[in-house]
């Protein structure tokens, strides 16, 4: 099997999120890195790809340069990685979606629902791919979840706890990626709840197999001189009767990347943490509490799919964002046979719930916790 | 040091919580149950008196009659345990106060706002001490946690996270236990926001040295033919801008008593959990967590004065009740000499701030999750 | 039923063994302490029992003034607690049981195998009891784990592992607690050995059932000056093939009572941590761990006999320890009517299977860790 | 930069180390699998190739001929990697260093002593690396404990604690990985020593700075028909007067891959598990325990340096052994210049000591566990 030839936008060799995708891309031996608008600098673009090993006329100056340049190319890219600031993504996605090129895009959608509707425009119009990376949705034991709850091993589903703490944001700072977040026309009007919230929120409606319909979020900016959230408070009622609570913090000291979810039906109960990823706790009611393990004898064929190393060898973050990867690859590959099948990958229609899961803690939280139906 | 004479309305050998207390006034040889009104059916009661090995003239058929034959004896008791359902607090507890006897009353302080505006009466017009049982107050990590954060440790406040989360009565089920906490008329309107939220609520206004001022509950009763609510999701808003959460649960699958709190300033965050009491975790910004343990290198006085045994050898959920009865004792032997100081034990204040607590939930639900002002 | 008549020789109200055996005898209401020599210096003797509330013609200057007199009155004591340093419980133990007064020793039995043997001849020719208070085989978890492996649930054993890891003498210290610890006319040839080793090997023979038959042991003393060992490591040979591993420190810097104990067999492992005693992991062959807690939906009824408080409420090292003095006023209770079943309190076997152990390993070591038949 | 061209000599689409290694070598980009010779039979060795994408002339039949062909070929490969079976290691690896070619080698070094001194000859006559993959020494914290360490952190060594427990031979079984393990012409004279007691070994030795002088060993085959050890207890003598344990078993029903480390001095404790490899718990004396993370408050820079993502992202073993192989290409590109310098990474005197060290365990067992001088 050939590699798939893969572009990046954004993702210098300093920012953290692009070598997250590289990481992905790479771990599987799926992907070759072979193009890059990795700046949006040309110079620093150009710096950034060639200590990447990119071919000199590979490294380009813009994003729509580049589409441009390796849709003309017989070896030019077949999908492209952009993970760019948030206001970046709709219309660099675009740019490559036109062109036929597969994108697959972090999170969230965009900065705006405008530019979320513009995207979803080019989406539709396009034969090309469009993934979004909502990488905690690929955890072995977050899909292991997700098939338990659907195959009723919860019983009715009564109540979702999701929590994402961080505390990078505690205190006021100048970093790059601290600096755009704060900035509402890059990020978007969402802070925490836009960066972390949407992840707590995406995780909570995957595993469940249930969408937010009305919610009332309590934000706040605690770090003076935020423009947006860094703390959320919300109360989400589900389809179907479901109640819930999200609280994304990144002033919560004491917690580097603290996802948790919670799941209570009236047959059983499920517990994950994003630091101790291959563990899921379950307690069918009224038994003893027990610990699934990806790869350990509580996996089930979900996990085990996508797992590479045996129980009790961690696997982590990286291998969980590379399985977004992995599975992207295979869609590509069928892709060029006509189909459009994302399987469990995210794709718009989880970023479009994202944007309006923004706009409505936004929304709500400025009328003083009203709920919004989303 | 003579040990106190002791009476208990309530508790009869079946009863878990009159256990609990029994224990607790054992525990540190500080009392000796004499008396006791420990059903509320008078042959019940003889026999459960009689296992206690209380002598057979001090087994009453009812609270009534023990106040009065206990204030004519001699030899009567100095304080009284009520442990029954909730409705028979006030009055019970009034019974005592207006005959001089200290009252240790379990919580919440009444079923209905009024009877606890008579308890207030009663109390008011006593010489008397009158005593709540929020237990939790005293483990000795708590009472660090609310010294550290007194004394500036956590830096300006900004969340509170507490849950309180159960999974008892996730069925229908016919323990007597259960089937008075489910009757409004006996246990008031709050369910689970009764029995355990407002244990939870009492415990962050304790560690924080805060009120909550404003909330806005999301309340449910899951359980099909539940008249009381089972589960709660509350936004709460302290004195000072901080805000916080409150879940409490007697649905949530996996969960025993798991009540825990989570503290954030701008300077650290402080996690507790009731599961394990002796553990207080500590990260002061930007630097590593940190173990503070009851009796280890991490306690402070106050959780080394309320310690028996050293770090390392668990002490738990009697040894704190057991604090609480203890500090009961010197207050009691105090007021010997006209002190009516309490120290840090719960009483009349936090009583009423519980059912305004409880009141402003229920009301605040019926009305879709409005903010309510308590 | 009437509270036992308890007498105390040691256990000043300095002294935190003292103060451990009043907890647990005084928790569930089974024992009134009325007598003592709590010191050996009879002022302090006076000063501690006067503290605690005992008649001042009852506070006594020695063990044996205390065995004369408490013998000839008609309300004297029915047992004693001994909880002096290790080389008075022999002579102590005997004066009380020759005048047919029960016995609750605290561990090692003695300080040499000399005296562990006058004293084998005391208990056998008394009426009284003897029991030994090896307290962590009281935990419930623990007895569930005894009853589990009983059951045949762990299949054909194969491995033991159990330590204990202590810091408290990692340094050289003046307290008083340590000082006789060091002195092996005081506590005996064994330091750590002694002192923690030995409940180590009683709990590992406890809860598999199956006695030690060799042991190859490697002490070491690392403290400069240090009379006895305060770090041990030891192979065990258990009856039936039986392996296992033994290490006790009092110098594993991070530790405060790290007593832990793993037990597998060819159908399943079970692992406990004294740090958390209300939990047992279990692990059946092929299938997911179990988290098991007193209380919850995991414990048997031999855990549910001796617990006082729902799952998730914690029990802790005093209610352990209790459970060892209810049962013993069960036991004494049915002495009156000639019975001398311990049902399963540690008592002289146990005690002599102990001094045998810490024997054996001050042989082996001295002889380079040579195999030594126990 | 380039990537590195690599071959494989074992590692089949179906075993699970090769495919360990392969992720390995891509996560950082760092390397190309080129060639292969991935079965001992020819048929599998194509198969396999053929599905990782190798050219069909580069999918060879042995080591051997790949060895030839590869050395004479202007784009050969720099590196090999050898995952076979242990009695394949040493001659493989000479047929590629005595051609200039690079070695990634499994560990143990080989399956007996005599293949180790002739690999031992041929890495001395080769000017080409010799890299043994102990990846457990390339996990962020255990770089970041051997430092500290280093530093004088913990003061004085004393005890050493490490212990390797697994369950996957607790029965017999039939599988591939099974089967050779269990075979003494494969595997070598140990079997769990060997397998997993070598790894513990080494990380006690790479961590502490001190190798083990001497050894009792009490190895066990509790799976009838085993030809090899599945359990063993090991008594250590550091250099120093450090003492220690180990323990290995691959019957202990409840593990996965249950690698744990302690190491105590007399100024501090240090406690390490694998399965939770980024967090390492330090507790200087007398102080509380503190949590140190990997990319948290608590990194030094030597866990910083080969760290990917932000601290709470997990990662897990394959990057552990990524980071082996991302320092192999390091030393590999310097080796272009003339460097022989592995830096940190384990090579030939590492797997001496390791084949001495199970050489060892198996002399001291077979005469009942007599002390050994490795």
């Amino acid at each position: 099997m050939e590699r798939i030839r893969l572009g990046m936008v954004g993702g210098g060799i300093d920012a953290n999120i692009g070598r997250v995708h590289r990481h992905a891309a790479w771990l599987d031996g799926a992907f070759d890195l072979v193009a890059g608008a990795l700046s949006s600098t040309p110079e620093k673009s150009r710096a950034s790809g060639r200590a990447l090993g990119l071919a000199a006329e590979r490294c380009y100056g813009s994003y729509a340069e580049m589409a441009e340049a390796e849709a003309a190319r017989e070896d030019g890219i077949e999908a492209v990685a952009i993970v760019t600031p948030n206001h970046v993504h709709g219309p660099a996605a675009a740019a490559f979606l036109e062109r036929g090129i597969h994108v697959i895009c972090d999170k969230p959608l965009t900065a705006t629902m405008e530019q979320a509707q513009a995207l979803e425009r080019a989406v539709r119009a396009s034969q090309a791919l469009f993934i979004l990376t909502h990488n905690y949705t690929a955890y072995p034991m977050i899909r292991q979840a997700r098939e338990m709850i659907a195959a009723g091993e919860l019983g009715a589903l009564r109540v979702v706890q999701v929590h994402y703490a961080q505390d990078w944001l505690a205190r006021a700072g100048d970093s790059k990626q601290a600096e755009w977040r704060g900035d509402p026309a890059r990020a978007g009007l969402g802070g925490a709840v836009g960066d972390i919230g949407t992840h707590a929120h995406n995780l909570a409606c995957f595993v469940s197999g249930l969408p937010v319909e009305r919610l009332a979020a309590d934000l706040q900016a605690f770090v003076p001189g935020r423009a947006v959230d860094d703390n959320g408070h919300v109360l989400l009622r589900f389809a179907g009767g479901v109640r819930g609570m999200l609280w994304c913090s990144q002033v919560a000291v004491g917690h580097e990347n603290g996802l948790s979810l919670k799941i209570y039906g009236d047959a059983g109960g499920l517990d994950w943490s994003q630091e101790e990823p291959d563990r899921l706790w379950f307690t069918p009611y009224g038994q003893p509490k027990r610990l699934l393990t990806r790869g350990g004898a509580g996996a089930t064929a979900a996990a085990r799919a996508i797992s590479r190393v045996p129980g009790g060898h961690p696997e982590g973050y990286l291998e969980g964002f590379a399985n977004l990867y992995t599975e992207a690859a295979t869609a590509i590959r069928a892709a060029r046979h006509g189909s459009r099948d994302l399987g469990l990958l995210p794709g718009l229609e989880e970023g479009l719930a994202g944007m309006r899961f923004i706009t409505a803690c936004v929304t709500s939280s400025a009328q003083d916790a009203t709920w919004v139906t989303l």
